[in-house]
């Protein structure tokens, strides 16, 4: 079989609801492969992947970091697929936008202006797009002037991308704010993108509140997906397996077509 | 025109998805009459309408009170309409629930221990349902023990209703966290509706967060409608227009739709 | 031993730091006596005691109720004692309030306007000081507003109590916002006490925080303690006991000493 | 006069209270150095001042940079006064610990794992100790793991500082969680100090915040001074002024004697 890439290298486009799905980490270039062929076989386009992990511990799983990119790139390449994964730190962005699509940064770093500032200089000159999470405790109005600090030094699309925030409720990991998509419509023309898979952090919530993400209106949906969630390396209780996937993409399809948009 | 009631007494059904709709207080006869028709002739059945308000303010309007609950139960049999009404008082629960079909206990009262102990006697005796609001700051978990101190009194079904928690975003009053759907769905048999209205305080956040409410799972939507919203005498800059309400209910019948629900 | 009343009926006064301690729950007439004259023999003049228990969940013991505040009069008139325990029902405000000094309005009951009306009426009647507890997600606003309910019933004198918010962090039970003091000095001429044991939790944490509320400027604390913490029928894992109770006197005293203040 | 560093170069010492007062931006020589001033002649030895400010807006005035790291080391030098200062960017880090005796790691930078690694390794290299102020939401177990990101790289002290958590509260900027000292003292070893000035971000309301922070145990604060606070180019509005940081460190001082602590 020849993987063949979109036509269309936009994130977002109108009329489509953009689908992005990858494993938490990447772990080996088998398990990589193997969850790249679902994504592609699924009828998507965009992988996600993370090579650079900030954890909450130093002592957790960090990443395959370099090797992993390295294999992000050739895979993505194989499958046709535009490929996103986390930039952390200033002082490697630019030798990491080499290997990917669209720069991605963590809510953990929504305010790190130093980084935001980089990568904004770095999609300039590598023509990259940019995920910008907002931090877990962050105002939509702070969330929104962040976008300044990058758009500040590049004219490249910056996608939004909600991913819960912090309240005191114990049974979810965050708490997923939806009501953030039509409040960033109203207030500006960015597109926006959610991230249930965090905010939840539990796999049998991801469906409903994917569903609930694109008939709210969202531009698109960042979801953990794995071949094996069990044996994951990083957040595996809340990826889908395969078939878990295809059931969220079935459902989210019908949700979208309500609002004349496909999937993709 | 003879307007009849359902044949159904049930708040929630299987393959129906509730919308209880009608002003934050009634205001007078000819409001709450005028809304009423709406709701009618939109093809629903339950009609709400605040006669006892709780306002943070005493010096806030207070509701129609005892007089307002007559208007309610005069207009609600001329439509044949369902009634649904906030009980604020132990004292009065037994008294008020002669004229409603519905008990709705607000968010500051789920832990008001004594009111829930006598609404769920009221309802064994009246046999009347429970509608329980989620507190603004309690968890699932002390939500659904809070329902045990009605269902200790009454067999009566108890619906709960997520309104909104409160977060550190300005933006919106509260933040609507319809994670509780699946949660509640996973823990418990109860059913769930979703009051977007107070959640947001918006209206044109109000029709995106019932899509995202019916797409998640609800059972239900309760909804905040006013034929003249900017002269309301409460809340009015979250209450939907009849032209609103029209698209609201055009938009979530069909994502209700793709879960093979029918809106009611 | 002839133990006698303070003079002053009032809970503050200038120039003073009110220590209000006793038990979270009635359990026994030995517990209590037991606990009351470590309260008269610690040189202090008021006795807190939960005769109603609003617990989270139905099955947790709900308190001595009636019987209880027999025994709370009995006690403290014996030991020459101010009397203050929660009242949680409208309906029984005025027969509670025949047995105690201070009437106290719990977190849970803040903005239960019906409750927070009668209060007011059999304070006035009664001529009952109030003490109101901040709801666990209220603003400040919010809490001044509520005071209005009961004030516009009568004259007598509503003491507020912080008593800790809900917030993310999950070690302590609830964050105590110890800001709230110098803000309610700043926006009103309402006393405020601190109540650092259901704020944090834990009793090793119970002392520091107290002498911080005393720093801060509040008018007096409310503190559990219990001869045998450890088979406390509610909450005594926050309980300090007599020897703790001592040492928190002995540094709160020095603490008040550097603001002209001596401890009661 | 002949200016004199103190003979300790310890941020934290056993009996001691350590205060580090000035400026939240350097604005000129002539503004840090009469703000020195007070400093050195309040018997002070630690000064704070920020040359590179973190901004929730790319708009808002970001600092002197460069320029103003010399300005603080030439006048550290003229006063005798060791400086602390924000370090935000993994790049710069190694060239700005040149200038000062404390690097400072802010709120929004405390889950910046690559910015804490570099910090450790120049901490290390150039004999420097470490501020981590607490995210503004993150819980204490979160904190203490990033210390570890530090401390996998250096055995310089690192000291904790709580400078408030986001909560719903409108009135003041943030929440100052003042237990968050005992707990700390409880699971670990690490100094920690408080910063109320940004925690409440009104200057009446930092005095009592700082007896407060004292009395609950702190082992020092950071607090913000000003010449002219009303002509501030930042956070004008919190800054203590001669005459109140006279007030604030008198009171301190009592509070600290109730220790057995002195202030320095």
């Amino acid at each position: 079989m020849n993987y063949q890439k979109n036509v269309s290298t936009d994130l977002i486009a109108d009329g489509y609801v953009t689908i992005i799905a990858g494993p938490c980490a990447i772990e080996s270039r088998e398990q990589l492969d193997t969850i790249a062929k679902i994504v592609k076989e699924s009828g998507l386009s965009f992988l996600r992947a993370g090579a650079y992990k900030p954890r909450t511990s130093p002592y957790s799983f960090q990443g395959l970091e370099h090797k992993g990119l390295e294999m992000l790139k050739e895979i993505g390449d194989k499958y046709g697929l535009y490929t996103t994964s986390e930039v952390t730190d200033a002082e490697t962005v630019s030798e990491v936008a080499k290997y990917i699509d669209i720069l991605q940064i963590g809510t953990r770093n929504m305010s790190n202006f130093a980084l935001l500032k980089k990568v904004g200089a770095v999609a300039k000159e590598q023509k990259k797009k940019v995920v910008l999470k907002r931090g877990w405790a962050s105002t939509i109005k702070e969330w929104l002037l962040a976008v300044e600090y990058i758009t500040s030094q590049s004219d490249e699309e910056v996608i939004l991308c909600e991913r819960g925030i912090r309240t005191f409720e114990p049974y979810t990991r965050f708490t997923l704010d939806l009501s953030a998509v039509p409040v960033i419509k109203k207030l500006s023309k960015l597109p926006i993108i959610i991230d249930p898979s965090h905010a939840v952090g539990q796999s049998d919530l991801v469906i409903p509140m994917s569903r609930a993400a694109i008939a709210v209106g969202a531009d698109g949906i960042i979801v953990e997906i794995h071949n094996e969630p069990e044996k994951a390396l990083c957040d595996g209780q809340q990826a889908l397996n395969e078939k878990q996937t295809a059931d969220m993409l079935a459902q989210i399809r019908k949700i979208a077509a309500t609002l004349g948009k496909k999937i993709r």
